[in-house]
């Protein structure tokens, strides 16, 4: 009997597939109790006996996989893997898989409804009239706007797709490597990392969290960005400079921001006590069929490892790189 | 030199244009000094010397109109006419425009983002992290949701067509008068409205207040919905029975309602206890360019009715006739 340690919470809440799936090739499965994200120790006191290890985003490093001898595989459920040490797990010879397209069309929407929310004031005029004040909100649309998009892989371009309907006034991106002409039919602008925070006025970020990515958003780049503009971060905690951020919308600079993924999760740093940046808690993924897909593309890359079949989605070797290159940065 | 009373708030308070127009036709403009929307008795009460009033959403009644004899012109800055006692108007041969398309952009973005909101709990993770509390919602997508869309007019239709790359599993649509086929090129199946309330998950709202519409949405309408289906009303305040609404939601049933509009507004009711409602302000129609659209061009209908031209938008006689049916339904 295989050991499987489901660390990521929820799992199978709205649909108990993943666990039948486990339950049908005899696993034994643990699910992580504490019922939030793990710190490194929680995870590396639970983790022993495991040899496979259905994973969100909590921290599985060196440490942890040297506490469970057993590890041969780690399938995370989600895209990101800013938390997995791929060469720690190279070295020990665990195999890794992620589930890269489950989670785009839901942090997409999100973003969008963050968009209008921060355009449109929603959340403070609904705020103020449960406390029983009625102030009508001025605002801006999508529609008027110049979006700015760094990072356009599986999410940046499919919020560019929802918002091909919406008349915005240009469509500008920045990705490391920028593709050439229309994206599905629309007109993109591909330009420099710069002009996204001068142009803009909604920049959305949808990159992963690699060393060049680090407080990507931070004062300078705040300072660039037009007085009204906002700001949207739904990729990785990490990206932006939190401090920064606080710093500009204390200052009354920017429009506003939304942000869903912060450095540490879960949050309660000092952005819970700015009303102009809206906050989630990590939620982009988080929509039923998205999840549903997700926790099932996982456990079955894990079921297909135990079978001996190949899997589908094993972590490419691009990401190893950047691992890599980053700790030879480092040293 | 006429005199303007501009009865709506704000009024230019972003773009300067409409007091400039006025002011180059010698206009003498006397803007509404209350800074809210007026109650019938203090809008009599302003209206005496008037001879053309901008005009918002307050109450324009015969009791109004008699306090002003010299008014011959009502612009409306808007859509609705709900608020416009349009027989008294014609009987004392006041002319009335209004301004059908501007507001459409604005309203069917907020409509949007007010959906995602509702769909994914953004403005109840955002109050919670603000208090210190990390909840990670489950949510919904548009995107796999049935959209039932109740009046399909300049609003519906946008709301549709914005929505159109999200991949909507059903648009569903009931209107008075049906389209046949595609909508914009996409496919609309035209259903009873019955079927709306049934087989939806999201019900938007895109109708006039009229009589025929007045409480359109009540007990036995939202006892029909799905467990788990979101109610938008961004159209008129007493299209859906607040009452029934405040009950269904009390009693743990629909996935949540947004109300941008109500039977009376400032609305300070019993929605503000109930915290699966979101509330707005009624700002359906408050992006910068929407509203200064409205402004312009209701401004300049009355400049031609000044300046003796023909104004552009006059209210159509279908208006007037339906007021003249509920008019004899009440006798």
């Amino acid at each position: 009997m295989t050991n499987v340690l489901v660390s990521t919470v929820p799992f199978a809440s709205h649909d108990r597939l993943p666990l039948e799936l486990l339950d049908s090739v005899g696993a034994h499965v643990t699910i992580n109790p504490i019922g939030r994200r793990l710190q490194e120790e929680e995870l590396a006191e639970l983790i022993p006996a495991t040899e496979i290890l259905i994973a969100g985003t909590e921290p599985i490093s060196r440490k942890v996989m040297e506490a469970a001898p057993n590890l041969r595989m780690i399938a995370r459920v989600g895209i990101g893997l800013d938390n997995v040490d791929l060469l720690a797990a190279r070295a020990r010879g665990i195999q890794v898989t992620y589930t890269p397209e489950a989670p785009a069309p839901a942090v997409a929407e999100l973003t969008v409804g963050l968009m209008v929310s921060l355009l449109r004031h929603t959340h403070t005029a609904n705020a103020l009239l449960h406390e029983g004040q009625w102030h009508r909100f001025m605002g801006r649309r999508i529609g008027e706007s110049t979006l700015g998009v760094i990072g356009v892989g599986r999410i940046g371009s499919r919020v560019i797709q929802l918002l091909s309907s919406f008349g915005v006034r240009r469509f500008i991106a920045h990705d490391i490597a920028p593709q050439i002409g229309s994206l599905h039919g629309i007109d993109v602008e591909w330009v420099g990392q710069e002009a996204i925070f001068r142009e803009a006025d909604i920049v959305t970020l949808h990159v992963p969290l690699t060393p060049d990515t680090r407080n990507m958003v931070g004062r300078a780049e705040l300072d660039m960005m037009k007085a009204n503009a906002v700001l949207i971060n739904t990729s990785r905690g990490g990206v932006v400079d939190e401090e920064a951020l606080l710093r500009a919308l204390q200052d009354k600079r920017l429009g506003g921001a939304a942000v869903d993924v912060f450095s540490h999760e879960p949050y309660e740093g000092p952005l819970t006590q700015e009303a102009r940046c809206i906050l989630t808690s990590h939620m982009g993924s988080m929509s039923i069929d998205c999840r549903s897909r997700m926790e099932a593309e996982a456990t079955r890359e894990a079921i297909r490892f135990l079978t001996g079949e190949p899997t589908l989605c094993p972590v490419p070797s691009q990401e190893y790189l950047i691992q890599s290159q980053a700790e030879g940065s480092t040293q």
